[in-house]
């Protein structure tokens, strides 16, 4: 069969991998996709040749919307990251009816939408595998291996470097602050680590996941995200005192409210899989009616792994070529006219249990006064711990677990207990997930 | 689109599954693949009416044949499981242009190559996900979501029942025949459980999967297989001692001599996310060259996780309907005129570490003798304890963990240690994988 011609923009991190496996794989891929997958063409600015193998017969510039209107090229794969010009350069490749590969979590979560609509008109496919936990085949899994069920949830660890800093935490008893600078220095995380820690990255995954689970439009908008940056390790270890771990998770959950779409802190039971996956690797935990419980684990970023799955990507498109556009995998798994309009619901209407820390005087009464606060809220507590005081102190801190409650009742009660004399400093909080 | 009309061979607890998932989900199935599926017809010779939702539209009659000849069926979904008269009916429906779809892993371990070839002639596709790790869409994620990758080996739990045995001999201290009863009674395990524990049903699968990884012909009879029924607790107590667990896993390797292919009882580290998949679930490791490792978890069985898998199949065949066969995933993940001639080892060629239980006298001079022995045939060992004797006893247990040795090797130093006046009794030997 005729060769495929590949043109590559970007020759960075991902770039660099992507040319490396395409090149150094050829054979063994030649051999799945019965056809050769030729690097014709890439665009970068900067690169390092001495960390590409087999660049000299490759035609190089820099002019990625050149490539992207280049007739010689099937496929065109996007890996220069960021909103612009990615989005513009992936509309003009469409609109050239090119098919599309892409890294790119951002691009695909704010302007999939367009980029889908208008790759429907041209007949094209949009490709994002490695956009979401990086080498785990997720999307394939969701969108094709689970296609039988109704997804009830999803449950991820979608952020290396958020992933990381836990586990560093947990093992070490080291603080937030503390684990996000080595990490820094190891180059898990940027220098300015906004996107990971405050769960934007992770945010940015889930989005597209819950699109795929539940057929709806990408809605990053809608999507709830707190960071761990206010995680203490007393936290930790308060948490594993009940049989919890922290992980900071990506969960989508279809509710008869809507859809629940929310980045944070999570304690899980530490006996789940989920809770023993540690360092800089991902995992995702999908809920179908019929399969039940499935979980997909692998490296969530790096080089080699990221292109793992832009290849696969590649491959796919190169099995579709022939067949007609109606009968491809939808971009967001139900067919554009099955999109469905279930709304994004706020965090007030979710409902989950919570572990609650919180500074009170150690004297007569005050758990009284807050078991009262919680029972004429409704919220039923599961389990409670007032620690010992340290040396003279007259302030200890108390823990607790709830039953599932509605967000809004428990602000409201929060409220309420803050408000207390006996309360001192605010209410940490942080939501519990059983995930079975 | 037309819709695509299925029929169902069999209506046991898999085929019951599936046809009440293409029953009840039928909206969200249609949804996805952008045209209803439709169950036109089922052959069954028994069925619980009471159990299946909307058999009042169906077409049911009792003879096999006739359905794989109908020629308003699409596809045909044999899930009556065992060689014959499987093979003669699988074959009859692509002789008439049907697509199959299966979850008979005998038959495909088995009968496989013929079937495949059989396809491939008449451009028709035999899917299979249903027949390794029941509701896991591990096929697809070897066969096309690591597609990028050399797979350098693959290493699962890959049948539930032991799994469900080897977890409870380790939750509980209770051993083997004690569990097993159990397991029958649960259902679990079947009354003659030879396929299960004895590690065939595990081989079958394995074969699947190393076909799949390494692009080989179906080998089954060349897999290796050794069952769970010899483990004693006390070796689930001395290699959690050593930081290990005992699974049973298939594992498959590509080595320079060829490739491994292997189902025996091993020890691992306790860390490995594979080590604390307990109970009935499965999980496959799988480790690419980009990718790194990557691990999928889930129910390997029951009726509704497999009619997951049987579905998802159903629903990728209508999509490549339209598809030139040329251009579909091939059967073994690598072109037909692609597949490799590496052969299938043996285990005396095979390099494992090994976990040896032995029983020695209680004397001096007795541990010099089995080291000099290991060290004579080149094995280093990485750690020994000898137990305290029982009472008055003058024989204790030694057991220890050795590096990395061929076990042809082995086996010649472990009869050296068997012919020790010191030495009584069985040498207990297990293999030992550090999976990462």
């Amino acid at each position: 069969m005729k060769p495929i011609n590949v043109g590559i923009l970007g020759l960075g991190t991902v770039g660099g991998g992507t040319f490396n496996v395409l090149m150094g794989n050829a054979a063994e891929i030649a051999r799945r996709a019965g056809r050769p997958i030729t690097v014709s063409h890439v665009a970068a600015r900067e690169y390092d040749p001495t960390q590409l193998v087999g660049l000299d017969n490759v035609e190089i510039c820099d002019d990625a919307l050149a490539l992207a209107q280049n007739p010689d090229i099937d496929i065109l794969v996007e890996l220069i990251g960021g909103y612009s010009p990615a989005r513009e350069i992936v509309l003009k490749a469409i609109e050239n009816g090119k098919h599309i590969v892409t890294a790119n979590k951002a691009l695909i979560a704010l302007h999939g939408n367009e980029i889908f609509a208008a790759a429907q008109q041209q007949g094209v496919t949009v490709a994002f595998e490695a956009a979401v936990a990086g080498g785990i085949p997720i999307i394939k899994a969701v969108r094709e291996g689970l296609a039988a069920n109704h997804i009830e949830w999803i449950a991820g660890i979608i952020n290396g470097t958020g992933n990381f800093i836990l586990s560093e935490m947990r093992d070490q008893g080291r603080d937030f602050a503390d684990v996000l600078q080595e990490a820094q220095a190891l180059g898990y995380a940027e220098a300015d680590p906004t996107f990971d820690v405050e769960g934007i990255d992770a945010a940015h995954k889930l989005t597209i996941l819950a699109s795929l689970a539940f057929g709806i439009p990408l809605q990053f908008d809608r999507c709830y995200t707190e960071g761990i940056g206010q995680i203490e390790p007393q936290d930790v270890i308060y948490a594993e005192q009940f049989g919890y771990r922290i992980k900071h998770l990506g969960i989508t959950r279809k509710t008869e409210e809507g859809i629940e779409l929310r980045v944070h802190p999570t304690l899980i039971p530490e006996k789940r899989l989920l809770a023993n996956v540690d360092g800089v690797m991902n995992a995702v935990l999908v809920k179908g009616d019929a399969v039940g419980p499935t979980l997909y684990y692998g490296a969530g970023a790096g080089s080699l792994p990221t292109a793992s799955a832009v290849v696969a990507d590649i491959i796919d498109i190169a099995r579709t070529l022939t067949t007609d556009p109606g009968n491809r995998v939808p971009h967001l798994a139900f067919q554009p006219d099955e999109l469905s309009d279930d709304p994004v619901i706020t965090m007030d209407a979710v409902q989950t249990a919570y572990y609650l820390r919180m500074t009170v005087a150690d004297k007569p009464g005050v758990l009284a006064a807050i078991s009262n606060i919680l029972s004429d809220a409704d919220i039923s507590i599961e389990a409670m711990q007032q620690k010992e005081p340290h040396g003279g102190a007259t302030e200890v801190p108390l823990v607790m677990l709830t039953h599932t409650v509605r967000e809004h009742s428990m602000n409201a009660a929060m409220a309420k207990i803050k408000a207390l004399d006996t309360v001192s400093g605010d209410i940490i909080r942080m939501r519990v997930e059983q995930l079975s």
